[in-house]
C-alpha cells in the first residue's frame, strides 16, 4: 500500500492557475516544492499544508512572553506618540486621578457626595465589627477606612470600587496570627504581627501586579470561590455566637464541631438580655436587607441599618444602663487620627514565615475579591480596569496602610454595590468616605462607649449572609457536575478542616481537573454529512455516516508527555476495533489523524506520531495528518529532517481533500 | 442589527430533500425544531448544529471513569465468554506465564538459556556494585537478583524485561536513607530501612496498577527523564571517585560541590595502585561498550566485559596480595540463599515517614523506568504490554523481594537490551539468570573474598554513563526549547541539589507548562482561503483573506476558569484592533467564535460565553458561535434554559455556512 504512490507519483492533472505539482512520493519528485499552495489529483484540486511563516527561537519566545504577560498590551497607546506624550500617557497610568480630576464638575461631585455619605454610614459599623472578627481593636477597622481609599482615589482605576477592611480577609488573618499568638495575651505584638502581614500582603499583591501574574488569581474558579465563600460566612457567623449569645469563655479554633461544642458546653453563660437584644437587631437588619433585595431601588435601608442599628443599640444602652445586665459594650475608644506604625512592623524570624504566610493568603483572597469587584462593575458601565494594575493600587494601598495602623484592605462586594447603587461617579466617593470616617475619628469616638458588641455580630451576619449564594450554587449543579464538586469541596474543606486548607483542596481540585482534561484528551471518530463536504463527530451527528475504508480521527487537546501514551495506545484499540466491526468487503486501508484541534506538540508528542506511524504501517494501513496547525507543523517539519517521515504526501489540509485522494488512491491500486 | 433577523425569518427557500425552517429569529419561529438537520437560506443551505443524544449523569460519569481508569478496556475479550472461558482468562489476565508456557518448546529454550545465561554475567558483577551504591551489603544485590526475577517470570507480561536492582533506584534509595542512619553505624537498622522502604515501593507500584492510576508516571516526561538520567549518571559517578581513587573518608552529601571538595580535600589518601587498577579496567570496560554500540552483533562483548573485569581483578589481587598494598576489597560473603526478612520489615512511627517517602519515590522511578523498557522492546517485537498490569506485576515482585532479603528491583534498560540482543524468546531467560544467581549463591561466593571494590566502582561508571543521552539532548533542544528547559533544570537540580528536588522541579515545570497552554490558550483569526470554502489562520496561511466586515476567531484550548478572563479581553482587545484597521467601507459587523478546538467548557467559560455576548452585542455587533462539539453544545444548550441567548440563528455548523448567511443578512438590511 504504502510503496504504490510512486507509481502514479508523475501523473497529476493540471488546476486551474495553479503550477502543477505531483504529490510528494518516494521517487524524490517532492523536491522543488516551493510556493504552490495546491496540486490536482484524479481531477479534484488539493491544497497544501503551509507551514508558518519562519521566526528565530528569540521572537518566537518574546512573543510568547508578551502573550503570557502582557496580553493587555498596556502600553500599546504609547507608539508613535511625542516623548512629551508618552510621558504624560506614563503618569496618567500611574495615577489614574489624573484621568478624571481635570474634567471633574459639581454635579458629578453631588452624586459622588450621596454615595460616599452612604458608604460611610456602612464602613463606620462594619469597619468596627471587622476589626473585632480579626481579633483587634475596633479603632483599627476605622483607621483602615480612612487611609487607604484616600490613596485608592489616587491609584485605583475603578469608578466603583468601596475600599476598606472586608470579612474574608480580616476572618483569615485573625484565624492565622491567633495560631501563634493570643490576642488577648499579647495584644501589642498582636497588632505588630497584624501590621507586617498586611506589609506583606500588600507586597504580593504589587508584586502579582508588578510581575504581571495577575492570572494566577484566575485559579481560584467561580466554583471554589462559591464554595468558599459559602464556608467562610459559616464560620463568620458561628464565630458571633459569641457576641449573639453573651459567652465569655469561647474557644479560639474556627471548625464548626468545636464551636458548637464550646456553645453547648457554655450554655451557663447564656445571657437572655444579650439574646434578645441580638435577635431582635438581626431581624431588623435582616429584613432591611430583604427589602433592598425586593426593591433595589430602596438599596439605601439597608445601607443605613446598620449604622441606626449601632445608634439605637447605643441609646438603648445608655439609657437602660444595660452594661450592668451582662451586655458587654466595646467601652473607650481614643479620638485621633492614624499614628504612623512603620516602626511596628516586626521581622523578626521567630514570627516572618507566619507574616509571610499569612500575607500571602490574605493578600491573595482580597485581591481576589478587590478584582473581581472592579471587573463585574467595570463591565456593568462598560469601562476597562486593567488588572494588574489594579493589583498596584490595591498592593501600594495596603503597603501605605501597613504603615499607618491599617490592616488588609480591598474593594468589599456589599459596599460596592451600595456605591453603584447609590449612583457614585468617580473614586472621588471613597475620599469622601474618608472624610467622614476621619470626622467620625477626630470628634465622634466617645459616643461608641456603650455600643454593645452583640449590634455588632448582628451586623456581622448580615453582611456575610450575603456571600451565601444558593442560586449560584444550583445554577452550578445544573451546568457542571464537576464544578459542583469542587463547590462542595470548597465548603466543606473550609467549615471541617480550615479556611485554608478548604481553598488549597478547591484549587488543587480544579487544576486536577485541568490536567485529566489534557491527560486523557477528547478524540472523536468522524463521519461525513450527507450531501456535503463537512466531517463531524459520528456520536453526535447522527446523519454523519463512516467513510467505508478509512477510519478519521480527531484530537482535541495538545498532545505532549502526559497523552502520549494513552493516545498510542487509544489509536491502536480503535483500529482494532474498526478493523473488526468493518465487514470484509470494506477493509480498513486508511487512517485519518485530523489535527486542526492540536494547539500545540512537545517532543513526547512527536515521538507518539512517529511512533504510531510506524505501528500502522506495520499493519499494512497508511496514515495521513490532516491539518495541523502553526506551531505543529513546524515541529512536523523539524522532525523530517531528522528522518523524512511526514512527506506531503501524508499531509492535507483538509478532511474532505484527503478522503477524496486516499478513496482515489484505493481504487487505483485495486486490481 | 440584531433585531433585524425577525423581518425575514418566514422567508427561507427550500432545500432539496429538507423540510424547510426559517432560520430562527426573536419572533418565536424557532419553536418545532425537531429533526430537521438543515435549512436553506438566501439560495444556500444551511446546517443545524445538534446537541450529542441525550445521557445521564450517571453514565456520563460512567464513561469519564471509565475512559480515565480503564481506557485500555482489559476485559474487553471477556465479553460473551461462557463462564469457565471467562475464568480461565482471569487466571491468565493474573498469571501471563500461563500464555506462553503450555506452547514452550526446546527451541525457545535454547534462545532463553543463552540470553540467560549472558544476562547473568552482567547481572552478577552489577548486583554487587548497585548494592554497594545503595550502602547495602553487597550479597543484597545478588539476592535481588535470584528472587524478584522468578517473581516476574510468572507475573510479567515482557518478554525482554531482565529484573535486577539499578542503578538509579539504588542510588536514591541509599541517599534517602543516609540521611537518617548511618549505614556503618548502625547496619541493621538501614537493612531494616532498605526492606520496609522497598516494600512500601511495592505497594505503592501494585496499588498504581490496581486503581489503574498508571498515567501518574506519564508525568515523568521525556525531558524531566533524559535531564534527571544524566544527572543522576554523574552523581553515581563521582560518588564511585571514593572507589576509584581509594579513599577512606568521604563526604556522605551527593551533590557535586561537596563531592569535588571532599575529593580534593583528601588527596593524601589517593592510592596510586587503587588509581591505576580502577584507570585500567574503566578503560577497558568503555572499550568494551564502545565495540558493542559500534558493531551490534557483538552486545556480549560489553555484556561479558563486567565479569570478565571482576574475575581478572580478583586473580590480580589474589597473585598480587594487592589488598595488602592500599587496595580495598569486599571481603567474606556467607554462601546461601536469601532468607526471610518479613520480621525485618519496621513499622514503628519514627522512621515511618523516611520509608514510605523512599518508597514512594523508588517506587515510581524504578516503576518508570520498569515500563519504559517494557514499552520500548512491546513496540519493537510489536506486542501489547498492558501497563496497569505491569505495574501490579512489578509492586508485588517488590512486596515479595521484600519479605525474602531483596531490595527494590525492576526492568532495567541495559541489561534488558542485552536479554534483547541475545535473542531471549520469553521470560524463561530470567529464570535461567536467577538459577545462575542461586548456584553462584550457594557455592561461588567464596570466589568474591578478593574482589577490588574499585572494579564495582568502574563496573558502574561504564554501566551509567549509557544514561547520558547526548544525541536525545540535542534533539530536544532542536525540538522544543521549553522541553528543553525542563530537561536542564531536571539536570542541573539532580546534581546541584538533590536527586528528589531535581525531580520536583522538572515536574512542576511540565506541569506548570501544560496549565500554561490553558491559561494562554492559542487563538487565532481566520481567513478565507481564495476560491475555496476553506478557513485557516490568516498568519500561517498568506493565500488566506479577511472577509470583509467578519472577525473569525478560533480558539484551541478547553474554555475554563484559568482563562476565561484572559479570553474576554483579549477578544475584546481584537474586536478595538479589527474595528482600527478595518477601513470605513468595511465596518465591522459579525464576530465568529469558532469552537470546533473547544472540546470542553465550565460554568466560569459559559459565563464568559453570555458575557462576551452581551458585550459585543452593547458595541452594535453580532456574535455568532460556529461547531460547538458534543459538550460544549450540551452546555450551551442548558445555558439557554436560563436565558435563550444563544438561539440557533448564533449557531452554525461551519465557518463557511455563517459566512455565507451573515454576508446576505449584511446585504439585506442595507438600504
Amino acid at each position: 500500500m504504502v510503496g504504490m504512490r510512486g507509481a502514479y507519483g508523475g501523473g497529476g492533472g493540471y488546476s486551474n492557475g495553479n503550477e502543477s505539482q505531483p504529490l510528494g512520493g518516494a521517487a524524490g519528485a517532492a523536491g522543488p516544492m516551493t510556493t504552490e499552495t495546491s496540486t490536482e489529483i484524479v481531477g479534484m484540486e488539493v491544497h497544501k499544508v503551509a507551514p508558518p511563516p519562519p521566526r528565530s527561537t528569540l521572537s518566537k519566545m518574546k512573543a510568547r512572553v508578551k502573550e503570557t504577560f502582557f496580553p493587555d498590551d498596556p502600553f500599546r497607546g504609547f507608539k508613535g506618540q511625542p516623548l512629551g506624550t508618552q510621558w504624560l500617557m506614563a503618569v496618567k497610568y500611574l495615577f489614574p486621578i489624573l484621568d478624571w480630576v481635570p474634567g471633574y464638575s459639581f454635579s458629578l461631585f453631588k452624586s459622588d457626595l450621596i454615595a460616599g455619605l452612604t458608604i460611610a454610614s456602612l464602613a463606620i459599623p462594619q469597619g468596627i465589627s471587622y476589626a473585632k472578627l480579626a481579633s483587634l481593636p475596633p479603632i483599627i477597622g476605622l483607621y483602615s477606612s480612612f487611609v487607604p481609599p484616600m490613596v485608592y482615589a489616587v491609584l485605583g482605576s475603578s469608578r466603583d470600587l468601596a475600599v476598606g477592611p472586608v470579612s474574608i480577609a480580616s476572618l483569615v488573618m485573625g484565624s492565622m496570627l491567633r495560631d501563634a499568638v493570643s490576642p488577648s495575651g499579647e495584644p501589642l505584638l498582636f497588632l505588630q504581627l497584624a501590621f507586617t502581614s498586611t506589609f506583606f500582603a500588600g507586597l504580593v499583591q504589587a508584586s502579582l501586579g508588578i510581575l504581571r501574574l495577575g492570572f494566577i488569581i484566575d485559579f481560584l474558579s467561580k466554583a471554589t470561590l462559591v464554595g468558599f465563600m459559602a464556608g467562610a460566612a459559616i464560620i463568620v457567623s458561628l464565630q458571633q455566637l459569641k457576641a449573639l449569645l453573651g459567652i465569655v469563655h469561647f474557644t479560639t479554633q474556627m471548625g464548626i464541631v468545636p464551636v458548637m461544642a464550646s456553645v453547648f458546653h457554655h450554655t451557663k453563660e447564656w445571657s437572655w438580655q444579650t439574646i434578645l437584644m441580638g435577635v431582635c437587631f438581626l431581624v431588623f437588619l435582616l429584613a432591611a436587607r430583604h427589602v433592598s433585595l425586593r426593591w433595589p431601588k430602596l438599596f439605601w435601608v439597608s445601607a443605613c441599618a446598620p449604622l441606626a442599628s449601632v445608634i439605637i443599640s447605643t441609646l438603648l444602652v445608655f439609657l437602660f444602663k444595660a452594661q450592668n445586665h451582662g451586655i458587654s459594650i466595646i467601652g473607650q475608644l481614643k479620638c485621633g487620627l492614624n499614628r504612623p506604625s512603620w516602626d511596628k512592623l516586626l521581622f523578626d524570624s521567630t514570627y516572618l514565615g507566619l507574616t509571610m504566610k499569612t500575607g500571602l493568603i490574605t493578600g491573595i483572597l482580597s485581591l481576589t475579591e478587590g478584582i473581581a469587584v472592579g471587573r463585574t462593575f467595570a463591565s456593568l458601565k462598560d469601562y476597562q480596569v486593567d488588572g494588574n494594575k489594579e493589583m498596584m493600587a490595591i498592593g501600594l494601598m495596603n503597603v501605605v496602610g501597613s504603615c499607618t495602623s491599617c490592616y488588609v484592605t480591598t474593594g468589599a462586594f456589599s459596599r460596592s454595590a451600595v456605591n453603584h447603587n447609590a449612583g457614585c461617579k468617580t473614586a472621588m466617593s471613597n475620599v469622601v468616605m474618608a472624610l467622614t470616617v476621619m470626622v467620625t475619628l477626630l470628634f465622634l469616638m466617645p459616643l461608641f462607649v456603650y455600643t454593645p458588641n452583640v449590634v455588632l455580630g448582628a451586623i456581622i451576619i448580615a453582611a456575610v449572609i450575603g456571600l451565601i449564594d444558593l442560586p449560584a450554587v444550583y445554577q452550578i449543579w445544573k451546568m457542571d457536575k464537576m464544578d459542583f464538586l469542587v463547590c462542595v469541596c470548597a465548603f466543606a474543606g473550609v467549615i471541617f478542616i480550615s479556611v485554608q486548607e478548604g481553598l488549597a483542596i478547591a484549587v488543587g481540585l480544579s487544576v486536577f481537573r485541568v490536567l485529566m482534561q489534557i491527560t486523557r484528551p477528547k478524540m472523536m471518530i468522524q463521519g461525513k454529512i450527507k450531501g456535503t463536504d463537512i466531517y463531524r463527530d459520528l456520536y453526535q451527528y447522527k446523519e454523519a455516516q463512516r467513510v467505508p475504508g478509512i477510519l478519521i480521527l480527531a484530537i482535541e487537546a495538545p498532545i505532549n508527555f502526559a497523552n502520549s501514551n494513552y493516545l498510542n495506545e487509544r489509536i491502536k484499540r480503535w483500529i482494532e476495533e474498526e478493523n473488526s466491526m468493518q465487514n470484509k468487503q470494506t477493509e480498513l486501508h486508511f487512517v485519518i489523524l485530523d489535527l486542526s484541534a492540536v494547539p500545540a506538540i512537545d517532543t513526547s508528542g512527536i515521538a507518539f506520531l512517529t511512533d504510531i506511524k510506524k505501528t500502522i504501517e506495520k499493519r499494512g494501513l497508511e496514515l495521513v495528518l490532516v491539518n495541523p496547525t502553526g506551531e505543529v507543523m513546524e515541529k512536523i517539519q523539524r522532525a523530517n529532517e531528522a528522518q523524512n517521515q511526514f512527506r506531503s504526501d501524508c499531509l492535507y489540509l483538509t478532511t474532505e481533500e484527503a478522503v477524496a485522494s486516499l478513496s482515489a488512491l484505493a481504487k487505483m491500486t485495486k486490481p
